[in-house]
């Protein structure tokens, strides 16, 4: 069997779980890591190429972009234009269905294939919500998060200046609504009231409750799982009162790069252009044979 | 816009909710119904015409099957090779995908598409069971029905031979174990004995626990409600523990019929083939603008 060539780019939090989907995965080769930094490389690294250029690692299918949410576009444009498939789980939701029209024209203009906002939220809570919606088209979904640590908003906070290290947990307070508890570890001479300003005024923060707080050490009260809960009660044909509920509790981090994987795979069988997942098959996100899978799962 | 123009194929308790769900969409027109007998028509199809034979109805676009199962495929290799895409809820687990091949040749020959198995279980289900597989590889998932009336085991009971009306509730035991309680009224002079026999031995029923009891009046104990609650605890990557829950209490015909129009619309957006839930993108079953749809969903 050939197998698919990846490679990360991007290795944080992320990129350290897709490494571990990537060798877990019967159908990919990792074919390298792409770093902004090769000097100095984490242990697990050393059978691996690691590289500041993609170019570097030679045939590559697709590119895991482990990168923050805000360079995903800047890298897969760049890697669609040189014939790779880019997988991102860019997480501004009112941003996707930009990214993916721009992502959409350098895909087809390339003959590649990018799927977009591709981790569990946006990413498989999305192909849930759209089911739900399409098994009671009348009715409103809540998805409530946590409480766990939201990569994203951490990722945000820790861009603020002023800021050594922070951890954003997302409190769920029912019908969709979420506090944001931030701990910041800051930096000498910053103020915290600047650094609570600067969070509670970027869109990640603006519509929630936010309370930002300095703590000695975040690394102290960082765990990295996390929750869902998904409720949609709602009206098929009509019929009312259709009840659903999707829970789940996961590494977050896991999880985000388990789906980057099983997108990576489907990117092989699309036709050139962007998607979000609602757009693709679930089963395209699966190894195997396909009259078995169906056998298997439907 | 351009509407859909849907048949109904047979009205039962399917059929009926089907039509519910076909008034209630923006984008569908019925074409009419078709029936065995024309000549006892209930009152709600008054509005539409009401044929033997779908050729009586002039253009349809797609053919919604709401006959027993055991006769979707002869309806749906009749109805795909005139040009008319079906969709089904066959839901005989083991023979879907010879079902899916078979009715895949016809609908490339025929330039048509047909989606089969399109109900709740198999079908939405089905959908959730590919992405849990594709968010923690390893592990298992178990199915859990009920408390609930199971329509296709009801549908079997009531073709045994002594049987006048039945009604075959599914029990979950945990762990996808469940109990058939299957209650039987007998047509005057039917021993319960042979009855019992029968239904225990049909594939339908032959690796549960069955329990067949007669009962004075059917009607009396009847309840369309149904459930499913599903598990799955598995490993993504090397990240042991993720767990994921879903759960849903619904009208068992509603849902199905709101599942099969949903499809139906998929099906204008296939090529040619035979299809499963699992193979279609999820955003194919919603109306509407699909950029909209994203932005709301993603």
């Amino acid at each position: 069997m050939k197998k698919i060539k990846a490679a990360i780019v991007g290795y944080g939090n992320i990129g350290h779980f897709v490494l571990d989907a990537l060798t877990a995965a019967p159908d990919f080769e990792v074919a390298g890591i792409v770093r902004r930094n090769v000097s100095d490389i984490p242990a697990e690294l050393t059978p691996y190429k690691v590289v500041t250029d993609i170019r570097e690692l030679g045939k590559v299918d697709v590119a895991i972009l482990c990168t923050p949410t805000r360079e995903v576009e800047k890298y897969a444009e760049v890697y669609l234009a040189q014939g790779i498939n880019t997988v991102d789980s860019y997480d501004i939701h009112t941003s996707i269905c930009d990214l993916r029209s721009r992502l959409d024209k350098v895909a087809k203009a390339n003959g590649t294939v990018a799927i977009v906002s591709a981790g569990w939220d946006p990413g498989s809570d999305s192909v849930v919500r759209a089911l739900l919606q399409a098994a009671a088209p009348k009715g409103i979904t809540y998805t409530n998060f946590g409480p766990g640590m939201s990569m994203g908003h951490t990722v945000c906070v820790k861009s603020k200046p002023g800021v050594k290290n922070a951890l954003s947990m997302t409190i769920p307070l029912g019908t969709g609504i979420h506090r944001r508890m931030v701990y910041v570890e800051l930096e000498d001479g910053a103020r915290l009231e600047d650094v609570a300003k600067a969070v509670k005024e970027d869109p990640y923060f603006a519509s929630d409750e936010t309370h930002v707080m300095a703590v000695a050490s975040v690394d102290d009260v960082k765990d990295m799982g996390h929750g869902v809960n998904m409720v949609r009660k709602g009206v098929s044909g009509k019929t009312q009162n259709q009840r659903f509920e999707f829970n789940m509790s996961i590494n977050n981090p896991a999880l985000t790069a388990q789906i980057l994987v099983g997108v990576a795979r489907a990117s092989m069988l699309q036709r050139p252009g962007a998607y979000t997942m609602i757009e693709i098959p679930v089963i395209d996100l699966l190894p195997g044979d396909r009259e078995e899978l169906i056998r298997h799962l439907v």
